[in-house]
């Protein structure tokens, strides 16, 4: 059969290249590629006008400015978990699709290291290492510290299974209640809180995050506990944290922040007990692989006219 | 039956309080406390005459310097997983019992830390938060990392667990081949090397592992490995070591080094790629519960007339 006949398929990736890792793409696909940082003008004119799928570039801002120019997107894939801010700017016809799964190894893993750190004191061997100091003394611990997971969903649970092996405990907090799972509800926090050593909040940003871990939650935490928060800065007040770090009755271990980014003179940065990272937890090696496998099965799906996966919201 | 019928067995203890926390000690058993900084000169005479079993101050160096007073020892039991170097002082009549497993849960998890903070740029995010930066990048990753494990002992196990839970993928290396337990021999280094891209040293301090990781095999590893150590600084060479994180060829996270403690201006301290803890693996909470009741069982044991656990060397 001609190739001619078939009913073209235009894609516009991120990337090029992954036919030859992945194997070669349905003979019925037309694959184009932007990465977000060349000028859009210069994409050929049917890429713009036949894009049916379109993976958009990942973590580059503004990206989506794209979408007016694309007149026949029916899917628009995003490569990030929160995804929110796509809804309002989504053509008619065009679903989204998004990152859901892709982050979690990354996300979990710089959790984790954040945790570390902060209880091992790294920061202070650091700083000891290049002013010559060879100081030893006894540190926390992760095994045998109590951690509450909050917003135990993809990631939280990814986070888990590397605290158990760590020979922590783990306490699970989400929106609902799921008895059968031993997830407790977010309502059930100021009875958990005075018990646990660390908290890690893993929540989306929504109208009922923001803000929600505030001065009553930290004043409910034990003395010297950890909170770390790698989901989006504002569900953490970031003045009451303040408060508690300064007097230093918390310690903190932040990937987001509010703002962000956090200005070069916020008094956060000075904070003894403080250690921060600039929203790169979902941002390593790992990523990349995970995220063409997405990509290609994506692609293979929509040539073959079969559902995508990872629709957003949630069917 | 009247108490002092009981044959006395007189204990010398590092801590107080055993007790409270673990229950009464059995009623034949005397414990005096010496916590290896009070001048032993004012320990009570039965303490020095009549100790049979003698528990070790941790971490103390020279605390050894007991030995010869203690006239009827029967056993001493070290809390350090290395103790080589009690052997030659140990008196006539008196076996050696070591810390093995202690220090597992602390010493994986700080190497996990160390690994964490290597492939994740902490170093970095550490110096950023102070200097006022927020200029995020992508990272290396552990999950997805292939990790060789160089003296799959008891705290190579528990770092195993750690990092499969990680998503890494693990090559344990001993001094034996265990091809039912997939262990490989030292001697399959020159092929295992060439395809990991971590690997940590886990080894005691011995003849045959004295400078064991030396010029051939760093140069053996592919650009960008991360070499880590948390056994002991001698079984990797300094020197060859400095030469490849010089050329920014290798990357190195060193809880132990050689020489211990590392002189102040040593030039591994200031070399970009290069994270250095002061030999505090092992020393973190989680040991002191552990260590309680090793300490706890070997007195019942003592007191009971049973064999002692931890034996060393190994029986
Ligand atoms: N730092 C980074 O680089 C990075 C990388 C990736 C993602 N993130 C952030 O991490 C967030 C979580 O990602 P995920 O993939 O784990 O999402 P997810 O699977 O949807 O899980 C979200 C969790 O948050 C809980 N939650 C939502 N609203 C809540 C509320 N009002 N009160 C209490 N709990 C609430 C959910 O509870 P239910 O289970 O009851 O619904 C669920 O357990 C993302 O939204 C993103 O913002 C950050
Ligand atoms: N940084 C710290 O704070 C800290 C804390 C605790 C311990 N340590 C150090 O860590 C060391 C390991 O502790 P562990 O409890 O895991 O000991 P372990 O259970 O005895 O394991 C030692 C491992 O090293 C291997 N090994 C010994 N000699 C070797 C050689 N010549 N070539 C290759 N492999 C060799 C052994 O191989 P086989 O299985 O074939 O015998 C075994 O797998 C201790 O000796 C101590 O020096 C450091």
């Amino acid at each position: 059969m001609p190739e001619t006949t078939d009913p073209a398929v235009h894609v516009l990736l991120p990337w090029n290249g992954l036919d030859e890792r992945h194997g070669p793409w349905p003979s019925n696909v037309r694959v184009h590629v932007w990465d977000g940082h060349t000028p859009e003008d210069e994409l050929p004119a049917d890429a713009l006008e036949s894009t049916g799928l379109w993976v958009m570039p990942y973590a580059v801002p503004g990206a989506e400015r794209l979408l007016p120019r694309l007149p026949a997107v029916r899917a628009v894939q995003s490569l990030s978990a929160g995804v929110e801010k796509l809804l309002p700017v989504m053509p008619e016809g065009a679903k989204l699709y998004n990152g859901r799964g892709l982050h979690d190894a990354s996300t979990a893993e710089h959790a984790l290291g954040l945790i570390l750190a902060a209880q091992r004191d790294l920061p202070r061997w650091v700083a000891d290492q290049q002013a010559g100091r060879w100081e030893p003394h006894f540190t926390r611990s992760l095994a045998g510290s109590r951690v509450a997971v909050i917003g135990y969903g993809s990631i939280g649970e990814a986070l888990e299974r590397r605290l158990l092996a760590c020979e922590a405990e783990v306490v699970r907090v989400a929106r609902r209640s799921r008895p059968e799972e031993d997830v407790h509800p977010v309502t059930a926090l100021p009875d958990l809180l005075p018990e646990v050593d660390i908290v890690v909040l893993v929540l989306p940003e929504t109208p009922a995050t923001s803000g929600m871990f505030g001065a009553d939650e930290l004043a409910a935490l034990p003395d010297g506990a950890l909170v770390v928060n790698v989901g989006r800065g504002r569900t953490l007040e970031t003045g009451a944290l303040l408060e508690e770090v300064r007097r230093g009755r918390l310690r903190a271990a932040l990937d987001v922040t509010d703002p962000e980014p956090l200005p070069g003179d916020h008094p956060l940065r000075g904070q003894p007990g403080v250690l921060i990272t600039p929203h790169v937890a979902g941002g390593s090696a790992t990523f990349r692989p995970r995220a063409e496998r997405l990509v290609v099965e994506q692609v293979r799906r929509y040539a073959a006219g079969e559902p995508l996966v990872n629709a957003f919201p949630r069917p």
